[in-house]
This record gives structure tokens, sequence and C-alpha cells, in this order.
């Protein structure tokens, strides 16, 4: 195997992004059909994973594909960008290379867009018990296990059984956390009731828990206090300075000593940066963040870049770092692309700053919090402008569009029709 | 484990159906809200699949939800029905009872609707390297291998690797295999080259491998030639009267010993009827099939029917039985669900016999061909037809809806967008 890269010619330079998440994805974007730069765009997956609806999908409200766009497609008509579908080893600063699957590829800048993982807190029963929700693969898997333990608990004999098959316990606070409870407790009002009429669903109950004093930490008190409120109209059962400290498979087991029965337990709680081999482990801070100057430049390298969730830069209004979210990301990536063009037309770079434009939560139909740096609101007008923010913001007009279809559908039939559980099949070899 | 279904009332029969596909489906529907029965309907899927599609599947045109109708929600209404997921592991008809994976079920009418699978012919190194397209899970399962030895070609330095990674040949000349190798010749020429333009795709063949004289065995001579005709035009390899023997994973060989480099071998040669333990060995005819009378009654039961693909029933125009399409099963599931109505009337059962309502093949972009009874019609029509036809018979208006939807767009763009390697993920206990 060989990366099967062209050669650069004399008046390019080769930038090798690695991750496709929004700041690689943007970063490639803005460098497309750009004469001076030839692009490699390395990612494990060949497409582009919006994040924002993994919940979506978990709770069998979109397909797959609806929040998942083909990288190969993205550029199609980018002839100086290249897409490696691959694993990233090692990165090897000294040769200006990094070892991938496919074998070692130079570079003149590199760009680390590797983003963040589910965080266990080195808890390791929960690790290999929970259902995480960092990938579109995570998210089927989660949909599947609920589903096949609805299943289960139709044929279980056992009322002790029957619960912990339908009990739900999400951990962690966040807009993730609150989403996908908020949904769970509507599915089990207007939707497994009539695919399971023979099983009580008084026995089932969705608890969200949270370590911290409120929902939303960084949001304003008024999402905060409103999302907890929804969410209990909903039927949530919202416990917030509440710790999971461990998971047997049938238990969770909280830092007061008490238990919830379940066997599904959702794990929101927390992210950690990825890692590279051969990043000088001195610029990793917090969170496994890497420690970047105001030009995304990692401590040490003028050639190498960290931008979104990896990245940690500080400002004066942000001194713990920026939200990991897909604004600094995109922001990120915007001026990397410009600066790029600076560094080597030798002219003086661009500092980062970061415009918050908001946050946003949706709790369920009807019910979400917006904050606006100027404007607070929730409820449905919040709603309404938490959809239409995400349907802009997904790649493809096609996606827009299958979305927007499968929205209307499920407002209108309360019903979203894809409790699937499809496995792939086929030869092993 | 329990089967947990609820006993019959006095004046109620309880028909048991194996199998959700058409006909199995069929008869529950009609069944379904009739107080005089209580049926259970046992897959082992928590979905219908509908088969004419799984080639839009494996090739990226649909995504499997679009397919796929979730077998709970079809019976929301109808409480008299109980779905239940699991495997049959036995008939026992001495004790009117089916053993399942959830423990033993009674039954006063059992009807079979078990289908058929993939045959190999006995050919083992086949069952194990090639590729099926009997399911779901198995069209998908084609579609990630075929995008990933695409990006294997893609990093790979020696060109007798990447043609083999390249080339397709596909097996079987009946509607899948003409469908399939359509569809694959019109990727090559219109969105393969887009995705990867580093590729030469001069090395990439698709085949098609048909070991009788002709195309569409069972249709029209006009289908037969015109449908060859178009798949040449598409560039597809059409090689009639021709047998394949083995496949190593990297070789196709032939019955003249000849070999095809490819290690993509897509399986749709034929198949053969499932079976049950506890049906009498000696019911079962040519293909697996069991023998019923023209009630759908196994010989030697009057409790135990066999509906579709997996039941051989004669008549003058049919002396080798029905063809293993939908029409003859979803037309004997409406038949039966009456006679059984007559059976706890005591009144006389009405002979089955099949109309024949036509049959049809797609090739490719406004290409199709279809023999009605009366009428022979190829082309731009006759693509059309297909597509009316079939939109109309997937289950559910938003299925169809969001099928239409697709197949606009992929008109439109000559560009599928799902060429996505897509995994499930989680936890594994």
């Amino acid at each position: 195997m060989t990366p099967n890269i062209p050669s650069t010619t004399d008046s390019q330079k080769r930038v090798v992004i690695i991750g496709a998440g929004f700041g690689g994805l943007a970063t490639a974007q803005k460098l497309a059909g750009n004469k001076n730069f030839q692009v490699v765009l390395i990612d494990k997956n060949n497409y582009h994973q919006f994040q924002p609806l993994f919940y979506q999908v978990a709770t069998a409200g979109l397909e797959p594909s609806a929040i998942s766009f083909p990288l190969r497609y993205a550029f199609h008509n980018a002839h100086n960008v290249h897409v490696r579908v691959t694993e990233v080893k090692k990165i090897l600063p000294e040769n200006k290379q990094i070892e991938t699957g496919l074998g070692n590829i130079d570079y003149d800048f590199l760009v680390l867009g590797i983003g963040a993982d589910t965080n266990f807190f080195g808890m390791k029963n929960i690790q290999e018990r929970a259902l995480p929700m960092k990938s579109v693969g995570e998210a089927l898997g989660l949909r599947n296990r609920l589903l096949e333990n609805f299943e289960k608990a139709l044929v279980s004999d056992n009322e002790d059984e029957r619960t912990g098959l339908m009990n739900i316990v999400v951990v962690g606070g966040g807009p993730t956390g609150v989403e996908v409870s908020g949904t769970l407790a509507e599915m089990k009002k207007h939707v497994l009731p009539n695919d399971y009429p023979e099983l009580d669903f008084d026995l089932m109950q969705v608890h969200l828990v949270e370590s911290g004093a409120e929902l939303l930490g960084p949001m304003s008190k008024e999402s905060q206090v409103k999302s907890k409120e929804y969410l209990e109209k909903l039927g949530v059962k919202v416990m917030l300075s509440t710790r999971v400290t461990d998971f047997d498979g049938t238990n969770v087991f909280l830092g007061d000593g008490s238990t919830i029965r379940t066997n599904n337990l959702v794990w929101a709680a927390g992210v950690r940066a990825n890692t590279l081999e051969g990043i000088n482990p001195e610029v990793l801070v917090r969170g496994g963040r890497i420690k970047v100057n105001s030009f995304n430049q990692i401590e040490g390298y003028d050639d190498i870049f960290a931008i979104g969730d990896v990245a940690f830069m500080t400002e004066e209004k942000y001194p713990n770092g920026h939200p990991q979210v897909a604004q600094p990301a995109i922001q990120q990536a915007k001026l990397l692309s410009k600066n790029l063009l600076k560094i080597i037309r030798n002219e003086p770079l661009k500092a980062f700053t970061y415009t918050d434009l908001g946050s946003m939560a949706t709790v369920g139909r009807n019910l979400a919090v917006v904050d606006l740096p100027f404007w607070k609101f929730q409820g449905f007008f919040a709603w309404l402008t938490w959809m239409f923010v995400h349907l802009m913001a997904i790649v493809g007009v096609k996606n827009k569009l299958l979305i927007f279809i499968n929205w209307l559908w499920n407002y209108v039939t309360y019903d979203q029709s894809l409790r699937l559980i499809i496995k792939t099949k086929g030869p092993k070899i």
C-alpha cells in the first residue's frame, strides 16, 4: 500500500489535514481550488458526521445517511484535494511527515482536527458496558440496543428484569444528555406504547443524571431552569449534583450509595480530546487538549496547527479555552486557511478571536432553549430557531431536504417509523 | 423468557405466521382486526424487507430504512396481531406447536412464509467469499465492501491488485443480476470517476455471468434481447451459457477453464427455499420448496399452510410451480385469509389460481423491460412503469415519499450521495 498522492508542484505547499469534523472539513473546503496548496484530507471514515444530530439517529428519528456526508462527494470539483480513508498512527515533526495506515505522508503544513471522544473518566466497567454517542456508528448501536431491549422486555416473565430493560439512565446534563433524555421521554409517551401495547410503561423511567448543580452548564440561568422544567414536564427524572460511580450491566451505582435498576446506561458525561503519538506531551493540557497560540500553532512548531475540540486556545473572555462545539472549529478553520496563505506570502498572521453566535438545545416537541448574545428565549419559537439553525448547518442540499421531510413527518404523525434493528451482513473475508 | 402471548378467547383461533415477507405480512394484514382470529407474526427481524429494491441499497441508491418497514408500526392499530422477533427452531405438528427462541407457541393454524435464501449450489468457496443480496443487511454489506475495495484500489501500487479490486463479476441473469450489473455500470460511468479521479477506470469491468442461454429466463424474447442490448450499451460484459465453478477471493473460475480477475463476486445466481425442522421431508421438492395443494395446505396436514417462495403449488399453466416473486405470495395470502375463515365456518375452500400481472426489470437510467399479459414494451416508458409499480408496492407513505425524492434527486444529479461505509458500533455486552 502507498498513499498514492501526486507530488506537489514547485509553487504548491502540501497541507495535510487529519480529521474531517467541522474544523478539518471547513479548512479543506476553504483551501479547495486554491492553487497555492495541495490538500490531503485524512479521516477514518469516508464521510463527515454532523455531531449535533447523533441523538436523533440514536432515538430512531433520523437515518444515519441524513447526517453523514461523503467526503469524496464534497470534493468532486476540487482537484487539489485528496481524500484518504485511513488511521493516522503517529506524527513525525522532525521529518515533516505523518505515519498512516497507508504509509508515511510528507507535509508542509499539518492541521490536527482530531476532535474529542467520550470521556469515561477511567471507569472501566462503564467504558465496557455503557452506550456512548460520539459517532454515527455508536448512535446506531444505541438505537439497536434500546430496541432489542424492548423486544426482550416483551418476552420477559420477570418484572424486575422488565424494569431493567425498559429503564434508561442518561448521564451528562449537556445538550446531548438533555436532547436524548427529552426525546426518549417523548417516545415513552407517544411511540413505544403503540409498538408494545403488552408492556406496562409505568415501569419505564427516563433518568438524567448530572454531577453539576444545573443542566446545560455554560448556558444562561433561564435556559438552565427552563430546560429542567421542560424535561420534568415530559416525565424525565432529573437528578442534579449526582455522580455515577459504577455500572454492572444491570444496576447503575450513584455517589450517595443508591442504585438505579437499568440495563441501559447512555453515557454523555464528558469528552476527552483525542491524541496522537508524536505530539509533545508538554503541550497537552486539561481534557487532553493541545495548547495552541492565537494562530492555532501548537507550542514549539510553526507548521503544525490544532483546531476545534482538540485545540486549547485562551482568550481574555475564555481563560479555560473555547467551548468544544462546532462554531470555534469552523471559525478557526476559516482564519487558518487565510493565515496559511499569509505564511507562504511572508505576511504577518492574524490572531483568532471567537465570535460567540450563541448556543441552544432542544428538549422535545415544541420545546427548546436559545441563548443568543443579546437575547435569550425558550419555548416554541426557540424550537423553530433550533430546527432552522441545524437545518442550515447540515452539509448538502439533499440531506437538508430529507431531514426537513423527516422532521415534518415526525411532527405531524408523532412517529419516526425508523425503529429498525438493522445489522450489516456479509462474508468475513 | 416466554412468548408472552395472551390466551385466545373461546371464539378465537390462533394463526401463527412464520416470516414477514410479502406472503406473511399480507396474511397478517388481511386477518388484522378480524375477531375470529388471534394472529402471531414471527420474524427474525423487526421489519418487513422490500426485496425488489435490495439492489438499490447495495449500489448506494437508497437507504436501508427506505425499503424496510417496522412490523410493530404496521400493526399499531391491530390489537389481535402480536409481533414476536425471534428464530423458529422447529415445528411440532403432533402437538400443534412451534419451538422458538422464546419457547413453544401453540397454534390452531400455522402459516409458513419462510421464503428462500441464496443458493450456492454446494460450492463452499463461493459461499464463504461471494457477496449475496438476500437481505437488507447483506445489501448493506455489499455496499460497504465495494466502497472499501475502491478505497483500497486508490492506495494500491500494483495494477493487477487494482484491477481485482475494481472489477466486479455478477452471477445470475435474473432481474437482480440484470439490475445490479446495470446500476454498477452506470456508477462506473457517472459516479465513481468523480469520487476517485486518481483511478484509471479503463481497468474496471462489470461482468454479468449467466449459465443459461439468455437473460431474464422467464420473460419474453423481446425483453431478453433488449435487456442484453441495454446492458452492453452501458458497458456490461454479458457472458451467457457460462458457469462459475469456483472463487478464491481474487479470481473467479469459469466452466471453460478461464478466469476473471476480481475480488468482488456478487452472487445472484439462484435461490433455495428455507426449511424448518419438523416438516416431513417427503413433501420437499425441487429447490427445497414445500409441496402444497391448491388451498396452500401442506400435504398431509389440514392446519399447516405454506405460501410464497417456499410453497410449491402446480397449476396446469404452472407445472413447475409459480415464479418465486412477490405476486404469488401476495395473492396466496389474500385467498388463504379467506379460506381460514371458511375452515372455521365449515364452508368449502376456494382453490388458488395465479393471476399473472406481468413481470419487469430495470436495466438503468431510462431503460427497463416490461412484459404485461397482453403488451410487452421496453425503454423509457417501461422504465417509468417500473418506477411507478415499485413505488406503489412499497409499504408506507413515508417510504414512498422518501424513495420518490431519492429517485428524482438521483435522476437530476446523476449522483446518489449515499456512498457511506457505516458500521454499527457499541459495547459487545
